[in-house]
């Protein structure tokens, strides 16, 4: 059962999630998120997470439907409380509400603690650039990777997005671990039986390694910049542990018991430093010319942050998303276990 | 002439940039400012800039005196033209005004334009972690770094810094190029006729070197990640050229006859978030546990930005300033032609 249409796979995340507890609104939102991830081919953070959702809704890790509260406000800063709700749900809103605010008021900053996974960062960030601001995000989670010179697990990956409006060009979409790498590449060398690039991991006594098993027998993910300049990634991966683990109240890494993610968000208003349609015709520019760099040898063509994910998107929105069989699997048990239809939704072809 | 206090130094600094036409007060911000990085043991923006900033007024690049404008203005927001006069002057105007913004509303952007070199990022991010609020810089400048797969200069070094107030730890403060290496590192390289590692630079025609010279023949610096992720660091110094030159009305690296600094400075009331001094105990937590990590093979602690720097300005503060021959004799031309008497300074022994 490998190959379904976006479409499809939105309709069976919502039934399962609706089925699970979830207000229809809000199965639509994560529905909507997971399966933009897969689109863009970061399938770690699309449907497969649906398996994970549901396990933490059974052992109340997860609230559909919790409220979400402002806990401190004022007019360009917010601090949410999300009781536990979808990730998705709250950082939708932290977005929306950050939005509103550098619209009033040039630039905010809303973060967010007691929330559940939020998936991709680019999804919260694009918001803004859709709005013609500049979007900002940050957080941090469980802890996967070795300050420099270090061989414990004491940080996330801790990612950061920029997201620009452009002209013609397509969006400036960045979104990257500030780890070399994100877990999920290292979870798909190990199932694939391939061994690593050197420099991504170091094994439980910190020599580097090149196979996979290490990372989860003890090991840990390498900070941005290896072992000549990793002390950049570390610092930046620190950066984002204050901000998205301190700032937001939601804790960090290394602290016992970290679950879900810590969220720091900024919007800046071009409109208050320049008109956002010269803001766009410059930045257009500036990409062409990117673009029109000769090349070095080994490359055919240099790709602008985001542009790779909206290629992939188009490909998968008319040929459809392939769903390993050991995924549909547990998805389809997921779903009989609460009388969702899978074979329903499917015959419906939509 | 090699080994200089620093009360010495700043005061040859000041009395050079005022004999040539420098107000006293920006010839000791500025003295100050390069001073600072020479105990930090960033030579590469101390004393050996007088050189550089005494030509450029010379030749009418840099004014002295120069009115500070400030062109657009909200109560969180703002951008100011510096007329060309020293990037240090005008940088600090920027800072002190955002950090009055970000007091009375949360958050704050101040973006500046037509600005000599305002040299190390750190010293104005520091501003505001002293005030207890949060940090951020970001400059762009001439063009040194080529883009990901591409052989062209056509980015900036593209630094970004981030700085925290801590209670007992020292400040953090993040100062770091999203290139593998700044210009300076090659520079020194050539000069002493080493090698560089691998994966710093590559030639005119896009191989990869380790023979410094090619970086001055045509070469680039790579952007931080290097091959295998050198995506990233793109990403990140593609987002800093964005903010500070397109949304500061700076210009881009690669647009014809860029000079000076463009200038992005943000800052972030962590009062409006949580009570800074339970920040301040949380950051402290978070350095120490990273402190503690367990090593790996080869290292021998864990340094926290901005560290390194610290300890460097205690053993210099106290043993002085080393001044290569050549910094001392062109400094000593320079002062001669104004009737600057080093002598005098030196025998004062200040």
């Amino acid at each position: 059962m490998p190959i379904l249409r976006a479409e499809t796979l939105r309709k069976i995340s919502e039934e399962i999630f609706k089925a699970y507890g979830a207000p229809a609104e809000e199965a639509r939102l994560v529905s909507e998120s997971l399966v933009e991830a897969n689109l863009c081919g970061h399938d770690s953070h699309g449907v497969i997470r649906i398996i994970q959702y549901v396990k933490a809704i059974e052992r109340g890790a997860l609230k559909p439907g919790a409220e979400i509260e402002i806990v401190r406000e004022t007019p360009s800063s917010a601090l949410i409380r999300g009781n536990w709700g979808f990730g998705q749900v709250v950082a939708r809103r932290a977005m929306e509400l950050a939005i509103g605010k550098a619209e009033e008021n040039s630039v905010s900053v809303v973060c967010a603690y007691d929330l559940y996974h939020i998936g991709r960062l680019a999804d919260y960030t694009a918001l803004a650039a859709e709005r013609g601001m500049v979007g900002v995000a940050m957080v941090n989670s469980t802890p996967t990777v070795a300050p420099y010179g270090g061989r414990e697990r004491l940080l996330s990956t801790a990612p950061i997005s920029y997201a620009f409006p452009t002209g013609e060009e397509s969006m400036f979409l960045l979104d990257i671990a500030t780890s070399v790498c994100a877990e999920g590449k290292v979870r798909v060398s190990l199932h694939r039986g391939e061994r690593l690039p050197d420099g991504l991991i170091i094994d439980k006594d910190g020599h580097p390694s090149t196979d996979p098993a290490d990372l989860y027998e003890g090991g840990a993910l390498l900070p941005l910049g290896g072992d000549l300049v990793g002390y950049k990634g570390f610092g930046l991966g620190l950066a984002v542990e204050v901000l998205a683990g301190i700032l937001s109240g939601a804790g960090c890494a290394y602290e016992e018991g970290k679950v879900g993610n810590g969220v720091f968000f900024e919007v800046i208003n071009i409109d208050d430093f320049m008109p956002v349609e010269e803001f766009k015709e410059r930045i257009d520019a500036l990409i062409r010319r990117i673009k029109s760099s000769k090349l070095r040898p080994g490359f055919t063509e240099i790709l602008i942050p985001g542009e790779l994910e909206l290629r992939t998107r188009r490909v998968r929105r008319d040929e459809g998303i392939y769903i390993p069989e050991r995924t549909w699997r547990e998805i389809t048990e997921i779903a009989e276990k609460r009388d969702v239809r899978l074979a329903d939704i499917l015959s419906r072809g939509c």
